[in-house]
Order: C-alpha cells, then structure tokens, then sequence
C-alpha cells in the first residue's frame, strides 16, 4: 500500500503491506495514510488482527494512531495484537491521554528483540519470526512462514469402503492397523506428498547488511528496501539505506525466488532506474509499489 | 484538503485547509495525510510558516508529524508556528525522542486558551484571532481577519508635478499642509476609498453553539463542521458535532456572505444531502470538498 520511502512522492505512500495468510490478515508496517490505502484498495481493515511495526521512524508507524481509532469508531471487539521495537507504548499512550480516548477494543502491545531473532507469533497454519535490521533506529525484519502442510488423500487411490475415521486417520499422516497391530494401509501408498510450504521475508530499513541473509535465506520471496540507486551510494550509506543493486546481491545470495522493491528515495520520479538495476543482478525483480497483489503460492 | 470526519471514506481526507493570505500560506488543521494532499495539489509545503491545530482528536492533528519530518527532511531552515491546545509538545516530543530525532529548523508552539478569545497572530496585513468552541475537547476555532488596507491614490486627480514624497503622503492617509500650516491638499479629494479588508472563520470541530457568533459575527466567508444531516440529530448531540441545517443557521445568524461545510461522516457517500440541507436555509452553502478554491476577496 505504500512504496514510499522517509518523504513520500508522486503519489506514493509510506510503507505498509497487507498480508493474507490463511485468511489471517497481517499488516507489516503503517505508514501515514494506510487507513485510506486499505479503503482505496477495498481491503478488510477490520480483520487485521496483527500489526508488525519495524522501526519508529515516522513513515513506518505514523499510520498507526488513526488505524486504531478508526477501528474504534467500527466498534472493534477482537484483540489486537502489535508488534514493535520498545516506545510505541509511550507514543500512543501518550496520545491517547490528550484525545481523551478509551480504545472500545484490547491492544495487546509485544515489544520486539531488536537483537536477535525471535518466534513472535505461532498460528496454527503459519509462524512470524523477527530478526535485527542494520538502521538508525533498532529495527527488525520479519519472515512469515507457513507450517508445513498435511500429506493430501490420493483419491485414485483410497480403498472402496473405507470407515471415515480411517480416512480422517490417512489425512492426518498415520498409518492404519488393525486391532491385531497389523499394518493395514501405509500412509505414504494412499497419500499424495503435502502442498509445499511459502515463506516471505520483510527487510526495511537497512544498509546493506549480509548478515541477514542466514534469516532470510531460503524464503520464497523477500521484500528488501531499495531506496536509492548506486550512482546514489553515498547517500545510502550516509543513511543506513541500500541500493537496487544491494537489495538484489542479498536476495540473490539468499537464494530466494523473487524479489520485491521498495522505499523508494523522493528523488526518483520514475522507477524504472531500480527496477533495471536489481534485474540486471537478478532478474526475478519487481517493484512492490502501490495496489500491486503478488500471489506468493504461485511464484 | 481534506473535508472527512473523524473517518476517512470514499477518498475524503481528514480536516485540513490550506489559507493563502497576503502570500502567507497558513495551514489549519493537519489530519493524516495532509502532506500527501499538499503534494497532489502542487501547494508550497515549504512556505508554510503557521500551523492552527483545533483541538486534539487525531483527525485534526495526525498529519502533523509527517509534515514536520517532511519539512526536515527538505531542510527547512525558517522557524515554524504551531498554535495548539495543550498537549501537543507531549505528544511530538515523544515521537522525536522515540525516532531519536532533532528537526533541523526551530519550532515554536503557541498553546491556546481554550475559554476565551485571543489575538493569536499579528501580521502587517492580518490578524488571526482563536475562539473557544464547543466539543469534547478544549476546541478552538481561528479568524482571519485582514487589517484595513490603505486609501488608493486617484490617478485622475493628482496634481501634476507633485513631489514623491507628497506622494507618499497621500498613499499613507495624510492631508499635506505648506510650511505657513495651510491645508494644500485633503487626502479624501485625491484618493480613492481604500479596498474592502476580508475575513474568514473556521469553526471545526463543534456542536450547535449560538455562543459562537458573537466572535465569527460578520465575516465573509465561514467554515462551519456539518458532520451529520437533521435526520442523525441525535448523532450529532451524542457526538457534540452539528448538523448541516446547524451549520446554515449559524451562518444565517452571522450575517456572512457564504458557508463552507466540512467534517463529513462517513456514513453520507453522496454529500448532496448535506448542501441540500444547508442550501434550503442559507442558500450561499457550498461544500469544501478537496482539491477546491474558494476565493474570498471575490465573494
């Protein structure tokens, strides 16, 4: 929803993606004006029940306060849980207290290690690691990860007849016996091998920083900051930011599938100049720029 | 810039107008978004200088803290005005210390009284006075008034020959006498009447209030907030907001020469039935839709 970076431009807005997991919601990153991106794009804002915030710089949280009173003024009931480097807590607080509002829902604030990497979020279907981002301010990346799924029912070839228990039993990855401790069915000769597990990693803001490639390494897709191109290396470093050329060495040396840009500079009015850039060091690049669905079971 | 309620639908955006006065660009009310707004209107976010804050529900102010960032990040040097309720230096120095920030240029925060009305800007050509409204929180509403502008000299009447300094003399509203103390020449038989000075109140966020017309009493042009039609009264008296026919009435009562209406609820897609409303009781109603120019020196 916003492919901005510090200063946004053309239309661009700060950072803020929407994930959909399993039907679970996740927005990763909140900049100014994501409340209107979700409505602009027809997304469910009110099913967002988790929020990952990496860092609190401006354009990564300033969406944040008007998100939630708008999900107040929706009449919220479910928890919501946030996920922060130490300090939102005091920000919203403290705003809170001076609009005199009572949130009519539970904000359950989790503050992240910005030092090392941490399961932050178990779901049934999916689990949410963060891992320390090189910037400024503590920062931390996320990897959303699907669990690995059940084997599936090879319909051809199922036993005629068989009691639904034994089925249920099959799709669980049990073999069946009988009550003599026979083996009856394997499980592997009447299943098919599960559909394979997804996995995307978020990085921004950073520097270029090969240290965080033992995270993301393997991840189907990564998203990864490209706010600068390297005729502009200067102002990467000075700034903790990376290069288009920088964004695509990691995800080349992390082995992934695709890569998503983003944050991009207000100096750049096209965007073709990073997208060119990291395609020429992997070409599986694209720009995650605003209203942009990418379907990562696909890919 | 932004005529939405507390909130933002069908592309509305939360309070936010943009004054030209004299080349003073004056900035009133900040909701989330407004830097975005400015952009997509091509205004000169870098000139502004003075910043009116209503009151401190989040649709009013949330804009702010990006705008300053934005301001810093563009190296603003000159100082910047706030005028604001108590409470808004907590809330920004929080952010700042948590972003572990230092603007580059100086602000200066004015705290408003809330109970009574103040002169809060003096400028060479205009005043900005606040004024106490009626809302859940301490709420002011602002009044910009142009001072009166001087006598014109009549081209058709100066005397031939006339020395430049008596010619200044003229313009600035003075009879000119010679030496021996005898009136030459009576300003009011070379001049013209000076031009006719304007005015514009802003009256957001606030609930039906008679109070408040002995402040906005005769100004040009009038703000008042119509969040809810006559049907949702009950809404509006819950909330402490008006309704449109309210806000016509207000104006009526006034004397003014044309109501701007603003601080839609989000549950009107169509805005008709708010102008129509107010229309039916004050003819000269006009939304203050985004992206519109209302010139008041024409009115």
């Amino acid at each position: 929803m916003g492919s901005s970076g510090a200063v946004p431009a053309y239309g661009r807005y700060p950072s803020a993606q929407l994930i959909n997991l399993h039907n679970e919601y996740l927005l990763v990153d909140c900049g100014e004006g994501a409340q209107m991106q979700l409505a602009r794009f027809d997304l469910p804002l009110m099913r967002i029940n988790h929020i990952f915030i990496s860092h609190l710089h401006g354009d990564h949280y300033l969406g944040l306060p008007g998100l939630l009173f708008t999900m107040h003024l929706h009449h919220r009931e479910n928890d919501l849980h946030i996920y922060s480097p130490k300090g939102l807590d005091d920000i919203l607080t403290t705003q809170l207290y001076h609009s005199r509002s009572v949130p009519c829902f539970r904000i359950v604030l989790h503050t992240l290690n910005t030092h090392t990497s941490e399961l932050i979020l178990e779901h049934p279907h999916f689990t949410v690691h963060s891992f320390p981002l090189y910037h400024k301010l503590p920062c931390c990346g996320f990897i959303f990860r699907e669990k690995p799924k059940p084997r599936r029912i090879d319909p051809e070839k199922i036993p005629p007849g068989l009691p639904p228990s034994r089925l249920v039993a099959l799709k669980n990855g049990e073999d069946i016996y009988d009550d003599a401790g026979n083996l009856l069915y394997k499980n592997e000769d009447y299943t098919l091998p599960p559909r394979p597990s997804h996995s995307y990693a978020y990085c921004s803001d950073t520097a270029y920083d090969e240290h965080l490639i033992q995270h993301i390494q393997g991840t189907d897709v990564i998203y990864h900051e490209a706010t600068f191109i390297s005729a502009d290396e200067a102002k990467a470093r000075e700034t903790l930011h990376s290069t288009a050329a920088e964004a695509a060495t990691i995800a080349k040396m992390a082995g992934t599938k695709k890569l998503l840009l983003g944050h991009f500079s207000a100096r750049y009015r096209d965007l073709d100049v990073l997208l060119e850039e990291a395609r020429a060091l992997f070409p599986e690049s694209e720009l995650a720029i605003e209203g942009k669905t990418f379907y990562i079971h696909q890919i």
